[in-house]
């Protein structure tokens, strides 16, 4: 069970907030939206952009000693006003302590850093009573991956090094029920799908708008691609969301999201074909195809999981699919052996012009992973056998040869 | 150039001829056949099956010291009568010297040993003239490599500890043009060219008569079973017999061979598919297919020698079969790929139920010889590339991981 510390809601639980500068104040109102008190702020004079990123002036809020170290997901309901913001500081171990903020403003652009020390982070440009939760571990490790030039010893920061020392919140704005959490899984996970469920365009898939050059040349992808993976692993969330919610709402989208499996990776969709009409679901829709064997199997697990919770012609289609789909990948499996471990996928065989790609250890435990996972569900013994030689392969055994 | 030492023509040359017992005798006489004195002989006592299998009495030819150690060929024009037999003595260099006996004689059984110093080779039971082409060493070493307890130092004979002594000849017979040299290439040759015309069958192939067994229970060959690694190396040598002699008697037998490229190994020929289409020339026409790489390139250059030596229809067939194949294998060459060697077979794919089985390096460096010979012939540079990579995996270079 995670745990989790009320920092503030507006009416039994009061933080001690600190303000400055001249304007700046904090109240509990009733707000009518929420029938319920709730924090209001005004700090007109602090600005998250200031050289130090620091911010100055404003409503502070230093986080009690009562707050576990590990509780580093916050989370709270947030009125955004007029050029609101809220800053996490945080003091991270090293030689000497580093200290980094991280600024949530308005923004559409997702992520941009200032200098070695300032992140930002756009959420949007609604405004308005919102959900809003953050694993402010993840954030800071993003943030900082993102920087130029940050020591070494900065690059990977692990949760035991990091404490949040403050939170600032400047222009004007509205919270309740903040707090601080060792978790908030449900948060997320409910935030991801119905971002799955607003985003999910007229294919029924999410477009990925970032171009991807898997070999310079040969294959590649335009901005607005579709991946079986990513529809599979939306599938996954959605068919879930659907059952604990309850709300068939997630299902429908879950449903929409199979059409691109039957849409040719050629005209726009992700489904490719090896020789002999072996349908594969393309996790990068390259032509040629690219045979990734990771992401076909999260598109596989997609169908799995939808088939098992829909009914009907839902559940008859992605039955379909993945019976299609296992078939292929218990035929074609076998040409990822290289005998001392597995390939990512197999490049060489449609362009003939570059080497196979070796799956590095952690891609060739996630086919182990994945191919145990498949053999509960089919007792095809290729599925078990592959999954029991690959493993030996980690442990350093090799195909005798002839 | 070889070097040729004639030892007895019957006529200008003749050798010092050690005759013991009673009854044995030697003489030169006109045969009538060949229109030449040839070496008549007569050793009744002698005998090849005696306890230390050195034979006693008979007609014994001491090698002389002009004969170098080298010249380890012989071949001799043999007119076979009742229970002849001629016997070679070597001494074999170990820790104290070693004596052989190989015994040539009128036999089906092409090979049997007896004790750690017999060795019989069986030259069939056709009496009258022949022309007899032995290599002593090859003949010693296949021997040894027979025979059940030999100590291991014995287990490799190289040409360099071998000292050839003595032939003895038993029975009756007649000789003539008795010869060791360094090589007789041609004889060989010619040899197997009109074996090769003497007992295709009425497929155009060379049935193989052992058993084999690749993966016990899956893959497995009756006695009877052709290869299209026989037939293609088969047809190489009978275009090379057809030009060098203008007699189109070879030609036509390779012609015929191609037959069986035609015909799937299903049915008893040779043709395997690969899914998709692609065909395959079976070394091993297992059901299901076994895809081994080298005998498949073999099956191919001899297409490739029969359609560049002949015309019309012949040529026009080899051709099509040619091309077919360099499709499959251009196509399909990726798949041997491991990304630190290659594969010998595809039998992991085709069962789904056995490891993949790498190429040990002498059939990896076969391979690329194979892909370099093939890249002189055709310009696409999945030929070249590959053997370029596979030559680069020999010297432990490997594909990245991604």
């Amino acid at each position: 069970t995670p745990r989790r510390s009320l920092l503030e809601d507006g009416s039994g639980q009061t933080a001690d907030w600190q303000v400055s500068g001249s304007g700046s104040r904090v109240g509990r109102v009733v707000d009518t939206f929420r029938a319920d008190k709730v924090l209001r702020y005004r700090a007109n004079e602090c600005s998250v952009s200031s050289k130090t990123g620091s911010g100055g002036g404003g409503v502070q809020l230093t986080i009690p000693s009562s707050v576990g170290q590990d509780q580093l997901t916050l989370s709270m309901d947030w009125f955004l006003q007029h050029n609101t913001s809220l800053s996490v500081t945080y003091a991270v171990k090293d030689k000497k302590p580093h200290t980094f903020h991280v600024h949530y403003l308005p923004s559409d652009t997702l992520l941009w850093t200032r200098g070695t020390r300032s992140i930002y982070y756009g959420v949007g440009l609604s405004y308005g009573w919102r959900r809003f939760t953050r694993n402010l571990l993840v954030d800071l490790q993003k943030g900082v991956a993102a920087m130029g030039h940050v020591p070494r010893t900065l690059r990977k920061i692990s949760r035991s090094r990091v404490q949040v020392l403050s939170l600032q919140l400047c222009g004007e704005g509205r919270l309740d029920n903040l707090t601080l959490a060792t978790a908030e899984h449900l948060q997320h996970f409910y935030a991801a799908a119905d971002w799955l469920t607003r985003h999910q365009d007229h294919t029924g898939g999410w477009p990925i708008t970032v171009p991807r050059t898997i070999v310079k040349d040969i294959l590649q992808l335009a901005s607005g691609w579709y991946s079986a993976m990513a529809q599979g692993q939306a599938i996954s969330l959605l068919v879930r969301a659907a059952h604990h919610s309850g709300d068939l709402t997630y299902l429908h989208a879950a449903a929409r999201a199979t059409h691109l499996y039957t849409v040719n990776s050629t005209q726009g969709g992700v489904r490719a074909y090896f020789p002999g009409g072996y349908a594969w679901y393309e996790e990068y829709p390259t032509t040629p195809s690219l045979f990734v064997l990771n992401g076909f199997i999260y598109s596989l697990i997609g169908l799995y999981d939808l088939k098992e919770t829909s009914t009907g012609p839902v559940s008859a289609k992605a039955s379909e699919l993945f019976n299609t789909g296992m078939t292929s990948l218990k035929t074609l499996v076998p040409l990822f052996d290289t005998g001392w471990g597995s390939l990512y996928d197999l490049r060489h065989f449609t362009t003939s012009r570059v080497p196979p790609k070796p799956a590095r250890w952690d891609y060739h435990t996630t086919h182990i992973t994945q191919l145990l996972l498949l053999s509960a569900l089919d007792p095809d013994p290729v599925l078990r056998d592959t999954a029991e030689r690959w493993t030996e392969y980690l442990h350093g055994k090799r195909a005798s040869h002839n």
